[in-house]
């Protein structure tokens, strides 16, 4: 049986009960590295946090042992039972997906426990979560590469009133250009796009673009660390924003619709002064 | 202190260990029984499954006690730990965000313990969630009213290529028609829409307004007890998805959007047959 078993987004305490059974049913225990690790701080130290709470030895699987070493994980888990642990919800990223079908190709029994996600998680800011449109991704921009696919779906999306999640890209154990020269293996550095930086992208494609779509004055929530004890959730102007200094990752960032009373009574209090104060004891982010 | 805790999809062991902490460290622990109540079986017998776990009384909170008595919630949180459970995460609904809202209004902190919604869960079936368009509720037609504003969304999303979740029904301790007029409190029989009544008020809406936004022909997911352990998960036409029996509720329908290939090779294992075979031993529900 292979177990792929959701995080949640916290730390070690935002596993399931159920989730928890699973681990400690299991022979052999994964967590995937590519989607995210910082919010579990798995070095050496965080990795035994788990270990110690799972009472057994846990394997960090990054992308490109998942894809390398698929074939083995999966013949460990035809006669084992197998955990594949995964931050937020297993069916976030789509890396997870190739493994579930793979397993069911040559007929091994999946069960997923599911936990939060971000997609979900978001809606602690008030904005109802049925209010969303699609989802967009927003990658790093380099000298070459500016893609703004983005930009119609964000313009869709207003279009109709609706919310837009930004997921911010994520770049970790990427071959360095130089590496893919050489032949060698070397890896960048992990890079967390933050929300400063999605702004800033976010108003250069509708500086270029110029169909109005958003500007410096419209609405946002900034997200960093969500779902885990600091937290910082700001609401305020894309230019406000700018201004905040939002700590270490993970960021997210919504572009707000059009609003219910409700949600605007939500919303509030998350406004940029007062969730700053707010969260300032607590953080210890403060206004540039 | 307010907790909010959410519960997950399945039953009792879908709580987080963070939540069970919280609920574990509270005076007070509410139950809301208003969203669902049925994954957790909370029946006098149910409520004792939470009561066992947590080590503490757990009281029911329905609707009607959170709008009435709202205030006396809030007071014993101002002076102590409380906690109010909430099936699946706790901002699919938007009665909690008014507690929080009150909460919030009167200087309470609150804290968040997410979890799992079908929001996010739906991503077991393998379409991915970044390419859904907004969600839309199916509501009872009844005699008199048959509200049809979940057609031009579904419209708007299928001219995108975007999936479209349905949220189904659900009717609890609603007034009866009788006991409006009488001035007495009775209540109508609990009720929870079923996938085939959606997919008949959707084909309804469909012929009246015959803008081809989807046809009996058109690719389905139909989701019942989504997270629990009898889960039942099945592909199909419309008129396909008409001919099976998905058991007890809660359920859930998704329209499918545009595929990728990926999308297409997790849908295939749950399509109609296959899915029902795969199904058949734990739940027992078959094509009828």
């Amino acid at each position: 049986m292979l177990y792929i078993v959701g995080l949640g987004l916290g730390d070690e305490k935002d596993i399931t009960l159920r989730g928890l059974e699973a681990v400690r049913r299991c022979q052999k225990v994964y967590v995937e590295a590519y989607t995210s690790l910082l919010s579990f701080g798995l070095s050496s130290d965080g990795l035994s946090t788990l270990e110690k709470l799972y009472g057994k030895p846990v394997t960090l699987a990054d992308r490109e042992m998942v894809e390398e070493k698929a074939d083995s994980i999966l013949s460990e888990a035809r006669d084992s039972d197998v955990a594949f642990l995964v931050v937020g919800d297993p069916f976030g990223a789509t890396t997870h997906s190739d493994l579930v079908v793979r397993a069911k190709q040559v007929g091994i029994n999946v069960k997923v426990v599911h936990n939060a996600s971000v997609i979900n998680a978001v809606g602690v800011c008030g904005l109802q979560l049925y209010r969303y449109g699609e989802t967009v991704s927003i990658p790093f921009f380099t000298e070459t590469w500016r893609p703004d696919s983005f930009y119609e779906k964000i313009k869709r999306n207003r279009t109709l009133g609706l919310h837009t999640l930004c997921l911010l890209d994520i770049r970790v154990k990427e071959p360095s250009l130089e590496s893919l020269c050489r032949g060698k293996k070397l890896y960048e550095l992990p890079r967390f796009m933050i929300i400063e930086t999605a702004i800033e992208q976010l108003l250069e494609v509708e500086h270029n673009r110029r169909e109005s779509v958003y500007s410096e004055d419209s609405t946002c929530v900034g997200f960093a660390r969500l779902g885990s004890e600091d937290q910082m959730i700001v609401a305020g102007s894309m230019r406000q924003l700018l201004t905040v200094d939002f700590g270490p990752p993970l960021h997210c960032l919504v572009i707000v619709g059009e609003t219910h009373p409700l949600e605007e009574e939500m919303l509030s209090f998350f406004t940029c002064q007062q969730a700053i104060t707010e969260n300032k004891d607590e953080t210890k982010h403060v206004v540039k």
